[in-house]
Parts: C-alpha cells; sequence; structure tokens
C-alpha cells in the first residue's frame, strides 16, 4: 500500500475545482447530519439492549455532498440466537425509529432492517452481531463495522481522491454493485484509492489494467477467486470486494481512465442527464437500421432488484439462444426491471424465415437410431432424408417462421428463464414490435439501447 | 478372404432373373468383342514394339451386357525413358488405332493415350511399362495390367456376383470414381465381392459397415490410410483402391445394402431416369419452399474432370463460406461442370439484410490496437464503439444488403475458388435468381439439387 496526499498526488486545478464546488461536503451539511447521527446514538444507548454505531461512508467521511443516506447499525451480542436477534433487532429499530417519526417502512436484504426519513436523512437502522473479528461474522452485515473501522483508520489524507473517484465512476456509469450496474461500490472505490495512493496514480494503473487483476492489500487472499477484477477485503480474506464488477464495467473503468489522463475535463464529473426517445424517435432509428425490434413485457416479480435482476439477464440470455436456435438473428439484447413491468428487448437482422429447415438425424451407422429415424419419417411430404457427412438429414416444416410466433408460443416458458420471471410469465405476457415497443416507463432504456456506446465516447461526444 | 460359388451364396430368382435379362453379355458379345481385341493384340504383335495387353472388365469377364469399352494396354520396357515412352507409345497407339479407323482422338489422364471407335466398340489404346512387379511402376497405368492378372486369377465363380454389384451401384447411383460421384470404382466392386465371397455376403457385411473400415485381403498394407473406406490394393500395399469414396457414397451403400435386405425388388437393379425440372416447375418449387435460389455459371475451364470438378467443390465451399461471413445463411449448395458451362447453385435462407453490422475490435486491455480502433472510428456516424466481453465492438454500415450484391461483387474473386476457376471467373460470370436460375443444360442438376434423397428413399419411393 502507498499512503499518500493530496499535494503528493498531483491533483489538477479541475478537481480542485470539481471538490470544492461539487464534491466536498460543507461545514453545515457535516455538522446537519451528525447532530442526526447523534440523536440516535443517544437514543439507542439510553436503549441499552445494543450498541449503536454510525457505518458507511458518512461514518468515514467520504460521502459526497448531497448525499443524505445515514447507516445506523444496532450491535447485539454475537451469543443471541439468529431468531432473537431478528426479532428483538427489528423491535429496537422500530422503537428508535418512532422516537423520530412517525411513518417508516420494513426492508430486506440478508436480514430486515428498518428503514426511515428523519430530519431529510434517509436513515437505515440495521441490527446486526457485534463479532469479535471479521473472521467470525455471522451474516454480511457483521462485516459492515469492520469496514468502516478499517476505512477509518487508514483513510486521512485521502479522502478527496475518494470523493473525486466516486462522482467519476457515476459520471461513467459504472458505481454501484448492484445487479444492474455490475460495477464499483463506494467500499470498493475506498479500497482502490487506498491501494494505489490517490486518484492520480488508480487512474495512471487502471490504464494497464487487465482482467483477473487481483489486488491484495494486506496479502492475506485465503481462497481462489475468477471474477474479472479481484479485490480481497482486507478484513475478510475468503471475500472478493469486487465480485459484482463485470468484464464490460471494468474495460469501461479502464477507457475512462485513459481518456481522462489524456484529456482531462470536467465532462468526466458530470452527471449524465437521465435521456429518453420518443415514439417518434424510435419509429426513425428502426426506419434508419432496418433491423426487427421485438419486445417481451410482463409483471415484475414481487422481489427485490438483486433477486429479479439476475433472472431478467438469464431469461434475455435463454431467449437469445432460443431464438438463434429457430433461425432468428439476434443482433443484440437487454432487459430492463421496471417498477410495474419488466422489458426484454431483442433487436434482430431477421425477421421472417421459409417454411423448410434442415432436422439433423443420427449417422447411417447407428443402425438402429438410423432406422427409428427413417421409420419416422418414411410418409414425410418434404424430400428426404438424404445423407450429408454420413449421417440423416431431413427436411422438415418449419416451427415458427416469423419472430412474433416464436415469442409469443409457450415454447418461452420450455427455456431457462428465472423462476420468479417463469411464474410472471406464466400468468402472461405481452409481445410488441417494432415502434409499438415504446412505452413511456421505458423510453429512457430504450435510448441506451440503441445509443449503447462506451462511456467514454458517451462522455467525450456527448452521445 | 472367403471364397463361393453362385449355389453358395443363396442368390435369389430376383437376381437370376436380371442376371439373365440383363447383366451376363451373350455368347454373341462375348465373341464379338473377343474378335475385335484378337485383330487390336495381333496388329500390335505385328508392329513387334510392344507387348498387347486385353486389361479392364472386358478381360477379368466382369463386363455388363451393353458395356463396349474395351482397354487394350501397349506393354513397353521399363528401361525407355519416359519421355520416348510418351512420344513412341502414342506414336504406336496411333499406327494401330490408323489400322482400323480414321477418327480418333488423343486424350489424357496421367499419361496421353488414344480413344477410338472401332467397329462400334469403344476403345482406349494405353502405352504403359511392362515392369516386373507392382512395386516398380513408373505411373499409375502401369498398375492396371497387375489388377488385371489378380481379378482374373481369382474371381472365377463369382463374375455373376460382380456383375450384380456394379448395377446394384450403378442403379443406386454411387458407381463410379470421378470426382463427381465419388463412388465405388469396377475395381473396387471387385475387390468386395473377392474379399466378402459373393454380393448377398457383402451386403450383409455392408449393412453393418462404420466409417474407417478397413479390408486388407493381402494383409500387406504398408502405411496408414484415413479415409472412410479404405481396401488395400493386393498388387500394391500402399495404395487405397476405395480412396475417391466420399463418406457419403459409402453411407449411401450401407443403407442400400440394409434396405435391399429387408425388401428385396428390381427396383434396386433399375437404372435411374434421367429427370429434369422445367423452368414451370423450378418456379412452383421456389414458390413452396419460401427460400432464395441463386446461381453463379462461368466459362467451364478447359481441363479435364479431374481437375476441374474438384475446384467446383472448393469454390462452392469457398462461395458458401463468404456468404455465411456475410449473414446469408445457405441451406444447401452444389455444383455441376457442364460442357460450356459451371453452375455453382445455392439456396438460400434470407437474401436480404439491414444496412448495419457489428465489427467487433479488439480487447480492451490491449492497449495500443484499441487505442488505433478508437481513432479508425472517432468521426463514425453509427453509435460505437461500446464494450463486449472486454473488446470493444462497433457498428458499422454493412457492404451486402443483399446476397445478389455480394455474389456479383469482386469479393468472389478473393476466396478459395481454385486456380482454373478463378481463372474462368476473371474472364466474366453470371448471377442468376430465383427461376432464372433455370438452363437446359442443368434441368437435371436442378432437379437432383431440390430431390436430394437418399438413393434408398429414391429407389424405393420413386422420388
Amino acid at each position: 500500500m502507498v499512503s499518500g496526499t493530496s499535494e503528493g498526488t498531483g491533483r489538477l486545478p479541475l478537481e480542485e475545482k470539481i471538490l470544492k464546488e461539487q464534491l466536498r461536503p460543507s461545514a453545515e451539511d457535516r455538522v446537519y447530519i451528525q447532530r442526526v447521527a447523534d440523536r440516535l446514538l443517544a437514543a439507542i444507548a439510553e436503549n441499552g439492549k445494543a450498541e449503536g454505531m454510525v457505518v458507511g461512508s458518512i461514518a468515514r467521511n467520504t460521502w459526497v455532498k448531497g448525499d443524505r443516506d445515514l447507516d445506523v447499525f444496532l450491535l447485539f451480542s454475537p451469543e443471541m440466537p439468529r431468531e432473537a436477534l431478528e426479532a428483538e433487532g427489528l423491535a429496537l429499530a422500530r422503537t428508535i425509529a418512532r422516537k423520530f417519526t412517525n411513518t417508516f417502512c420494513e426492508k430486506y436484504a440478508e436480514h430486515p432492517y428498518i428503514n426511515a426519513t428523519i430530519d431529510s436523512i434517509d436513515v437505515d437502522l440495521v441490527p446486526c452481531y457485534n463479532v469479535a473479528s471479521a473472521a467470525h461474522i455471522q451474516s454480511a452485515v457483521d462485516r459492515t463495522p469492520f469496514h468502516t473501522r478499517y476505512i477509518t483508520e487508514k483513510i486521512n489524507g485521502l479522502v478527496d481522491d475518494v470523493l473525486l473517484l466516486k462522482r467519476f465512476a457515476k459520471a461513467g456509469g459504472i458505481y454501484g454493485s448492484d445487479q444492474m450496474t455490475e460495477g464499483f461500490s463506494g467500499y470498493l472505490c475506498e479500497l482502490l484509492v487506498l491501494h494505489y495512493g490517490g486518484f492520480t496514480p488508480l487512474l495512471a494503473a487502471a490504464s494497464e489494467w487487465g482482467p483477473h487483476l487481483k489486488i491484495d492489500i494486506e496479502h492475506h487472499a485465503a481462497k481462489e477467486f475468477d471474477e474479472p477484477l479481484i479485490v480481497i477485503d482486507p478484513v475478510d480474506p475468503r471475500r472478493n470486494v469486487a465480485a459484482a464488477v463485470s468484464i464490460d464495467r471494468m474495460a469501461e473503468f479502464v477507457e475512462l481512465a485513459r481518456g481522462y489522463r489524456e484529456a482531462p475535463s470536467e465532462v468526466f464529473f458530470t452527471l449524465p442527464e437521465p435521456r429518453g426517445v420518443t415514439r417518434d424517435d424510435l419509429v426513425e432509428i428502426i426506419s434508419k437500421r432496418g433491423t426487427a425490434l421485438y419486445a417481451i413485457t410482463f409483471a415484475t416479480p414481487p422481489f427485490i432488484e438483486e433477486i429479479v435482476v439476475p433472472q431478467l439477464k438469464r431469461s434475455t440470455g435463454a431467449i437469445r439462444d432460443l431464438l438463434a436456435r429457430s433461425g432468428f438473428v439476434v443482433h443484440h439484447a437487454h432487459y430492463r426491471m421496471g417498477t410495474v413491468r419488466c422489458m426484454l428487448l431483442f433487436e434482430l437482422l431477421n425477421d421472417a424465415l421459409p417454411p423448410v429447415r434442415r432436422h439433423e438425424g443420427p449417422p447411417v451407422w447407428n443402425r438402429l437410431n438410423a432406422e427409428k429415424f427413417r421409420e419416422k419419417y418414411r410418409d414425410a411430404t418434404l424430400p428426404g432424408p438424404f445423407i450429408e457427412n454420413g449421417r440423416y438429414v431431413m427436411e422438415v416444416p418449419r416451427e415458427f417462421v416469423c419472430a412474433a410466433d416464436l415469442l409469443t408460443s409457450p415454447a418461452l416458458l420450455n427455456v431457462g428463464v428465472g423462476r420468479h420471471v417463469r411464474m410472471s410469465l406464466e400468468k402472461d405476457w405481452c409481445v410488441f414490435e417494432g415502434a409499438d415497443c415504446w412505452q413511456e416507463e421505458f423510453a429512457a432504456f430504450i435510448a441506451g439501447f440503441f445509443s449503447r456506446c462506451s462511456p467514454l465516447v458517451r462522455i467525450t461526444r456527448g452521445r
């Protein structure tokens, strides 16, 4: 680990300007949030059932101006049984929240927790075990206090670098370890800055990154990983902090780093404006591209993003394969989880095929199967079987001569869509074609589907 | 080797009938051909420069009624230099031919030879070396006398079986070792009958054949072979007599054998009537199949079939690959060498594509190439590059949006068509579409292109 200060990292005036104007929280912000945190901690201490601890970027001082997310953990004794923790932890969180507001909601990650808005701050109250070391955690949330202690202890002098990196990643569309983004979490940003000793040396290094890069700050990796980017958690030698980072988000970070180093500019820190296409735009796009567009939509399964989005990804792949197996060439496919409906979108190079297709049979040498095959097609009306490379080949009627027939058929239920997606499809799904794919809720998704430029192009050429 | 007689092989009455009515030459035929042969041999003996020898099926007594091909070899001393053999051999052949007819022509296989029609018999006069053993041959023709001696010595009692097999193979469309047929030569038929001891046991065995079957009658193979069917030449341990047999002709023989054994019938010995499609037929076929048909035709290169046909095969494969690479899905492709023009015929599942295509670039990690790629597409009008699986991908205008544009483009000259095909294409070629592909000369070829059933279907179901 290289340690560095802002002076040593050769910060650009441009970066200082961004930090000052956009990223560093003001003294008032700090005081304001600290006051909310203090009141919550006081209420927890007063109650006495658990120890309170502020975690996350606010505790670490690495929050970006405007962030109003306060994570307060309720640390219980590890002796308490898990069911008791869930019940008592949640009860305590509710009690605390109720002291400050009448509206809060229960959420569920690995454990249930309470989310409430208190003095316009978005507060999570999360029960966890107060274990002796990260090696003894019973669930992922138990690890969080260790992250906070680790970063708080080491981050001095590099806080600005973390702020720059977070905004740089967010502007580039690669910030967030959620399933849709598959990008860089806040903790990962902190560790990368720590490891390379600042934002500038990180970008210099990242310009030369390759897949399966492994960073092990504490030199204690206790497991093999095969993800594209491997950053061993300093508090847990068996965990890859970068597990969520896809190969494409990693590559995009590399190219953003190169692009910024070549021509640093404020646009690399400018958050993209959400842009959607109109239905008329879509008509024009399709006519210009000459491709065939199909959308499948269905009711969003009533589960969290972490469960639904991977299933959408898998379903899109499975349907893409089904289309390909059926002779329809998929040019591009993507998916989106909306609040009410989900959309799988497919752009095809061809959506109509002749009513005949080849069907490959067994090798002629395999006598038993050869005779079964012959018997099966004895009265076929199409020519065949004939022999190609020693195998029987038959021409058979093609089941789906157009893509819409395939996508509206029950065949969709027989490919590897996820469990909850299947349950939703079993109720109903809709297929749209061409400009009819356009829907208000998916206007931005469709825009991204067609303009899918690399972040560098998006940023530097405003596409 | 199993030896057998017609009694021991359990010949069917049907087979006896075919033999009697169609296959065995009559006594008059035999006397007639023998007389022509004797006169030729006498003329050669009188001249005294070479030794005359009748070879081929007439010498071996394995010719099918109606065959009028008489092969007479002129055996010269192996001491004579090759150039002298070519010059003197051809001169002698001419001298002999001239004694019987005024019209003859010079042909060229490995050596030049003379072909003449003498008393309505098609006579080849072929100079060769009279070597001591097949191990000392200087060219392929020198081997022929050894084949004749070998078969003549062993074939007693199995002549009828050879006649049946030859007709069975011919009716099934698999007789002939020429490049277009890729099937069974007469000598191969003789050896198979010898090895299995008759037509009936051969078919019983062939029903269970698999690829890479090796038959080595003299147990003297001196080389490894990887052809689908391997029959070591009894007179040359380094030669596969079945080298020309393709995997498909072999499989077709297997299925014909099975079909005949299941339900023996005269149709298995009935020569197919040449059938062609009319232009109207073709219009109907195409409309029913819904596919897109394209023909390329060009002047037949002025070389023998052995040279041209393999080039047509290679060219068809290369253009098939070119079509596939360009996004056009080839359902079936075939080729035909006509006397004036050659035709390559392609049936496509799609012949029009959108004006956009994906173009894959280097991995982002490969910095030098990544930057070259970026630079190249800096001002592209289509979206991109974007990143997929860590590589740059660009959308670029598609060069050929319809198959006809591709097939008429010079791209055709840049794929692996053979040398002589290329020379012909460089002068000119034509592309036809749909029913315009029909041409009188190729009517039978086009019929076979679409009805390409296995021989068993063709035979038993009259398709």
